[in-house]
């Protein structure tokens, strides 16, 4: 699909298209006919992407030709697409998530005229706004015993100051009046109290909105008890993941849902729902959530004429109810997805009764690809943190490892297992699985500013003495930054 | 409040019941005016717990003769604690939960009569099975760099088969007929995919039930699409911590939504909402949750008939709406708590039309206190990941990296950056924090067997080496166990 034949004299933007996979390439050309209809001023570069780059041995789903395709056009927009089984660990969607580092997921949450759920009337408007690249979503793992798995949760303050920003600048470009940061801070307090303390760092830049943190189980909570009450919720990549899946089921499921994804230097817009595998190829897709991501699109390149104009015809159709897809209608009576994407084109020039939303130009800061590094003012190193696999008790291992420590330059401070202290015993009764931590201190704290190489033969020393006895996998330096602690006590200790 | 005058013959169970804080002593008066009328079989033992305990100076928040009390009897109900800002870091019900290993959160999550809500009439009816002590709860935690905060999320084979076997246990115990285990396995393949391979290896043993598996993001989209297709949810500790608040909401909320959490040496029975500090001493709590979680009890002490007229009087109650708290009331029309437990009371011996459920004895599978540690076939060490801070570009880094390795038995495989490799470069946008994991990998695999002090040599040379150039703060040793690597490898690594 190349530029229009008639092409009016308003300059177009490249857009690279991935019709993806399943029933990705019909809901791809539905939404291309509905803004060719409307003039979008879009012209489509077509890609590849999904299974069929899988299968061909591409072990990431995305060619080369397609990550250079988005890269020159800084937009995509993207069908579902699937990572089949057997070809290649990770997604195609998460490798392009990753490498433009698209790091906003925006994910609007409205109440659609004529889609009826138990929340219809309740005037549902809210966008989640989710960090899509850290988290434990940065895939760390290693297994610590034969039993014992572990995965590295990292959240940044670069990162969180990000989102959090991005999460204003989506409630300025759209006139909402309330940010809530969504976290887990009372049990996390380094991780997800990082994002809890950048969000109120950041905030007073932006009095000119209503601010407030929820915890994130009272937040899910609260989106069925009473949704009404948010306007943009900004929050953790599992946080978020889980969460914005639940707000879309408010006001009628993932297969309406669109969502963009943000990045300084591509905006990737797409439908959540999946390839349907089952229904593919039979005409028979809804393409409403691709078009509303395409519309997110249309506002991101500043076309807000065009993208009311579809938006409303979009509406209007959902509102009247006349030539939706089977997933809209009363059993028996949908249609197929080119008469539904005819009637959204016929539609085109009116408007339906709920107004869109004044939107105007979505500003993101910019980043500089490298974060400065932020040396404190005093760095110490106070200790370390062991952690060994063992088939002991906590007793035993315990006085073995004060006997280790014993002529080093450090005590042992305890021994926990799975973050709960067992030695020294604290009385509690806990069941040991066969990774502990042991927290040795330095009696004297080593300072670390003028090198970062001092305390390392004071490290290997104790390190050798323990590899000597246990089969340690895992080392944590306890260091004091400015003054304070930057590691947690285990619970349990006094 | 001792044994009931009127002494049956009965054997009393004894029970401790913590009163808590705010609404909490009233809530639990009100329960044991009812429990007192319906004969149940409990001595109550008070005990002390909570906002006064941390105030007193002991930053546990509970006292040890609760502990020995709650150890003694093997039993306790719970009003709400409160954990005091600036006292304390840890919460009372954390320090108990993990104190005793109450490794089993069960949370109920049923329609009942005259609680109406968006999903009234669908018959909602399931249980949330929360693995309660492991995931990121184990709260540890380090700053990796001034900017980079890191949670360990931990996962165990024991831990999941425990809360997986509760799971069926339960699903046995109340004639239920479908087990879904809930995880976010395609992102985590070595911590919540051990959940779902634990799932999948116990499952058969318990064929009797239909199980499946569910993508948590997804499980919390189609609870709110369509609950009823949930009997029992079995979750790892965070997802479940969301997904039961979630679910409490479409049934009326936490303010009447009860738990319990199971061990092998205790059980505690609790309402889950807070201390409601600003109602707290007016008599107008709600006491529907505790009221709940003390039948929940009942079953668990095989009181099952007591059990059963306690329930319909409460059911009978709100089904009739006359004299419901004010949380239940049209406004204006909430009487106190006081008149509520009355009119339960008035209402022993009564049928409501919603039957109990089936209940039999939960019996769960004791565990040894220390679980056997596995040794594989083989291990062997092939790498490590170190973890290091630097304000360097990626280019440049890996370079350093790569001539550190020179002359040592590791040679550099690639640097990555919150999971996404950035040397070799891959082309991607990645914002850089000043924190990378280098990964080395050893020329020649070590064998781990014979001894666990095998390749600390080399490990210590390389890692001497790097720390006389640049701060590392975090080492993992990279194994193969029975010829399977035990660690995943970043986004972008070929």
């Amino acid at each position: 699909m190349d530029a229009n034949a008639d092409a009016d004299t308003v300059t177009k933007t490249k857009v690279t298209a991935l019709p993806g996979d399943g029933i990705g390439p019909e809901v791809m050309q539905a939404t291309m006919r509905i803004l060719e209809a409307a003039n979008a001023p879009i012209e489509w570069e077509m890609a590849e992407a999904g299974a069929e780059v899988f299968k061909k041995g591409l072990i990431t789903g995305v060619p080369r030709e397609t990550l250079d395709s988005i890269s020159r056009n800084g937009l995509a927009l993207k069908s579902p697409l699937e990572t089949p089984v057997g070809f290649g660990g990770k997604s195609a969607n998460v490798t392009l998530r990753k490498h433009f580092e698209l790091y906003a997921n925006i994910r609007p949450v409205r109440e659609l005229p004529g889609v009826t759920t138990p929340f219809s009337g309740r005037g549902i408007d809210m966008v989640i706004v989710r960090e899509n690249v850290e988290d434990v979503y940065a895939g760390i793992e290693h297994m610590q015993t034969t039993t014992v798995a572990q995965c590295l949760k990292l959240m940044t303050a670069p990162g969180c100051e990000r989102i959090i920003r991005a999460a204003f600048a989506l409630a300025a470009a759209e006139e909402r009046k309330h940010v809530t940061c969504a976290t887990k801070a009372n049990i996390m307090k380094l991780t997800e109290g990082l994002m809890k303390r950048v969000f109120e760092k950041v905030g007073p830049e932006f009095s000119e909105f209503k601010q407030d943190h929820i915890i994130i189980d009272n937040c899910a909570h609260q989106l069925v008890i009473a949704p009404e009450q948010f306007d943009v919720i900004v929050t953790s990549n599992m946080n978020g993941d889980i969460i914005s899946d639940l707000a879309a089921g408010l006001v009628g499921g993932l297969g309406i849902a669109p969502s963009s994804n943000l990045g300084d230097h591509a905006a990737m817009f797409e439908a959540v729902h999946g390839s349907a595998p089952q229904i593919a190829g039979k005409g028979l897709a809804n393409p409403t959530a691709l078009l509303s991501a395409a519309i997110m699109l249309l506002r991101h390149i500043s076309a807000f004429e065009v993208a009311e104009t579809v938006e409303q015809a979009l509406f209007i159709t959902l509102a009247e109810g006349k030539n939706l897809t089977g997933d809209l209608s009363p059993k028996g009576h949908g249609v197929g997805t080119a008469a539904f994407t005819d009637q959204v084109i016929a539609n085109l020039g009116r408007s339906s009764n709920l107004p869109s939303r004044v939107y105007s130009k979505l500003e993101l800061k910019a980043w500089p690809e490298l974060t400065a590094h932020t040396e404190p003012d005093t760095r110490e190193l106070v200790g370390i943190d062991v952690f060994l696999e063992s088939g002991l008790g906590s007793e035993e291992l315990g006085r073995s490892l004060e006997e280790i420590a014993q002529d080093t330059p450090f005590r042992l401070n305890g021994v926990s297992n799975r973050g709960v202290q067992v030695y020294p015993a604290t009385g509690g009764q806990t069941f040991l699985v066969d990774h502990f931590a042991a927290r040795f201190m330095l009696k004297q704290p080593i300072p670390l500013n003028a090198s970062s190489a001092n305390g390392q033969a004071e490290i290997s020393y104790l390190v050798q003495r323990i590899g000597a006895k246990f089969a340690w996998m895992h080392i944590e330096k306890l260091q004091r930054f400015d003054g304070k602690d930057a590691f947690e006590r285990p619970q349990g200790e006094g």
